[in-house]
């Protein structure tokens, strides 16, 4: 049973969203430098490469990282392909999903991470608004997505993210589908356990597992 | 199909090993401060609370923890308890372990999940040498354990590091098995995927599912 790792490595050269903490990875222990052993020390932001949004996010005191339910996170999910030469997926896209709790969408975006040294992009496609009503309309409960936001760059109103959140949607970010074609598969998304004070979300490993 | 968490959160207050970097969760973007939403900044060492340990933690040169298996990492695994009177897990406590590739060793080292106030423990109970050279031997792939090293604090040679890794065993140290009882589950053990120079070892999600 293959098993597709579809997340994006943590290292120096990730991209990472405009305003978001970088990644520094520090030798804090080595054993070329006399020491018993490798310790990396790791630094970076709860929204870095792979990664899943918790309500807490954008909602002050809704449920944080830790409360995130593996029954949601685990189980079975269907990989959508999106047309190369969409920037917004928008009420049309979703509106025949049905049988399904769990919808990654892999679109132009996916081929980004074939070129992470051009840093982060501001022109991703996204998740429009009606979008993100029609799929809590039929019942998703966790939607991922293959770059850094579901929300379009530069929006100041946050309504995808909102409505997800406010919905209890799980929402994966920074995912890599370039290996995965459309389908069904098992999902398993295990973010780090984070239990921060806001608990806004935290890296995690993604996998899909064929079925 | 219950599924068991069985990962130490990490949290200002989770206890590290001797050494090792501590963990610091700052609040990089606060709503309540008038930022758009709550973004965390991350940063603690690479074997904090539950986590794994490549091969290149002890083996210059080895095998980084982004060239761990998924294969290993997840499937069949038995947990098994250990009296609590046991300070090392000796030969004569895997001698009869017999059809399991993967094995998580439960032992008075749990319950100190209970506590984390009191800080690190080195009166932890651990894996002798010899132990691990009888894991090899019976096939073993993955092993873990329930607190933060499979080796006896202060050794100063290594060796059960060093059998378990050179013969590409998984390390699992820092779980909390205090919420599961003997027997067989599906382990999904999520290591983050960190590229960092040494590779030593990453921070991961465990959990078991019942089968």
């Amino acid at each position: 049973m293959k098993i597709y790792d579809v997340t994006v490595p943590i290292s120096a050269n990730t991209p990472v969203y405009e305003g978001d903490p970088h990644v520094k990875l520090e030798t804090a222990q080595a054993i070329r430098r006399g020491d018993a052993a490798n310790v990396t020390d790791l630094h970076f932001g709860a929204h870095t490469a792979t990664h899943v949004d918790a309500p807490a996010h954008f909602i002050e005191g809704a449920a944080k990282v830790v409360e995130m339910p593996l029954e949601v996170l685990i189980g079975a999910a269907r990989v959508v392909e999106i047309d190369e030469g969409v920037m917004a997926i928008e009420a049309q896209h979703v509106e025949n999903l049905n049988g399904t709790e769990r919808i990654l969408f892999k679109t132009r975006n996916s081929q980004f991470w074939s070129e992470p040294e051009k840093g982060f992009r501001k022109d991703f496609t996204y998740i429009a608004p009606e979008a993100a009503r029609v799929l809590v309309e039929r019942g998703v409960r966790l939607v991922g997505i293959d770059y850094l936001s579901v929300e379009k760059f530069g929006s100041t109103d946050f309504q995808t993210h909102l409505i997800l959140l406010q919905n209890g949607v799980v929402i994966i970010e920074g995912l890599d589908l370039r290996e995965v074609t459309a389908g069904d598969y098992e999902l398993v998304c295990l973010p780090l356990k984070i239990d921060s004070e806001t608990g806004d979300g935290a890296p995690a490993r993604v996998v899909l597992r064929e079925l």
